[in-house]
């Protein structure tokens, strides 16, 4: 496929719950799915544990190599919660409670008659050079430091912040794609469709397989910015494998 | 936490589908659980595209970063199937149709009365240095070479393989792990936690906030190998936080 006009983005999930198996991530699929609709190209995910040198590493590593990085997890009010301090820490930057983060964040406490503990107040803890990212659920905010978006592990939370700063992103145009199911096995439409790719280089041409009640079948998906394109190549893609179940 | 005796792992998983957000990947979340029952930390993971730089350079740093790799995604017989020549790659290795994959997928197509087409040969293409990994399933092999276990994305066919791969995989001893459900939110318990945390610099403690019909509250799960100590700190976790719901 020739390259995106997209800006690429990166997801660092930072947590052992993951890791160990405790606890299965679903901001990943949900942050996939969010920018490809807004033509962002996640292009590349990692997971790295509560570690401090393993979150300044691969901030840094993915900071450098893409448009925007998302992070979730490790900012809330525990002795585990290490995030916002690591990214600091990747930029060089100084962390402590920052007024605006506090001030948000009693005023919150107040109006629901929560006491302000030291481990909530940590939540103000915001590198001095990084942005607010709005909170709507829980008011305790994330933050935005160069290109890179730390926000929360819980997946309502983060998909609210997601939203906040969705807004401040320039998407390129959107990746159209169409599908078609084959329900014949992989290893019969591979010549022809190694054919069809390479017909149209300007496109990604995906091959899922799946086997379900005994059928042996693929999903064909084929990607691209220009639909007309797009629809040309499904049109030479039903000619191949005629009479398929819609 | 201390050191852990156990050897450690990455896991890369290989496919637009995941970044695109049209597939949801399992195949972490089964890694996660198997290898921490196997006695083996996963440390890292990551996500790439279907690209073969992006794949070159992922096997590379995790391979020369841990004990042990595992790849999903990208062996089957389409020309999206990248994989193998990829890893091939990573190790300067020569990779082509080998003799004793050739020979299991022949006699099984023919097994079958299924046609040896070109783009199921392909599932053949082994590096020369590298070991088969068996496939009760499907037949058509993985391969480990060097650290890295390379094997399919299908999860039926990842679990079959790592089945295979496991015993010849030597872990450390099990990590041990306790939770308690607290029905308090994060914030009331993060400061005697983190007391407690620097009791026990031998255990990994972690809070894992949840919201359940209007219930903020948190799992404390409490991770060691030594059972003794595990045991020892839910006890004081217990007493700093009496009448849990059981």
């Amino acid at each position: 496929m020739t390259q995106s006009p997209n800006p690429t983005a990166a997801m660092l999930v930072i947590g052992d719950e993951i890791l160990s198996g405790r606890t299965r991530d679903s901001n990943l699929h949900f942050l996939a799915r969010t920018l490809t609709d807004h033509g962002v190209t996640l292009a590349e995910a990692r997971v790295v544990s509560d570690d401090h040198d393993a979150i300044v590493a691969a901030v840094r590593a993915l900071s450098d190599a893409h448009d925007h990085v998302f992070t979730s997890g490790g900012i809330g009010p525990t002795h585990d919660d290490i995030t916002a301090d690591a990214v600091a820490a990747a930029f060089d930057d100084h962390i402590d409670i920052r007024h605006d983060a506090r001030d948000l964040l009693l005023a919150y406490f107040d109006s629901r008659g929560v006491e302000a503990t030291e481990g909530r107040m940590r939540m103000a803890r915001i590198p001095d050079r990084a942005r607010l990212i709005d909170n709507p659920v829980s008011i305790a905010p994330g933050f935005t430091i160069r290109n890179v978006h730390v926000m929360a592990g819980v997946p309502s939370v983060f998909e609210a912040m997601v939203a906040s700063v969705l807004p401040t992103i320039k998407g390129g145009p959107p990746l159209l794609s169409q599908s078609l199911r084959i329900e014949k096995p992989e290893g019969e439409i591979a010549g022809p469709l190694r054919g069809l790719a390479a017909d149209f280089p300007d496109l990604s041409i995906g091959s899922y397989p799946f086997s379900t009640n005994g059928i042996f079948g693929s999903n064909i998906v084929i990607r691209g910015h220009d639909g007309a394109r797009v629809s040309e190549a499904m049109v030479a893609l039903c000619a191949l494998f005629p009479g398929q179940p819609a």
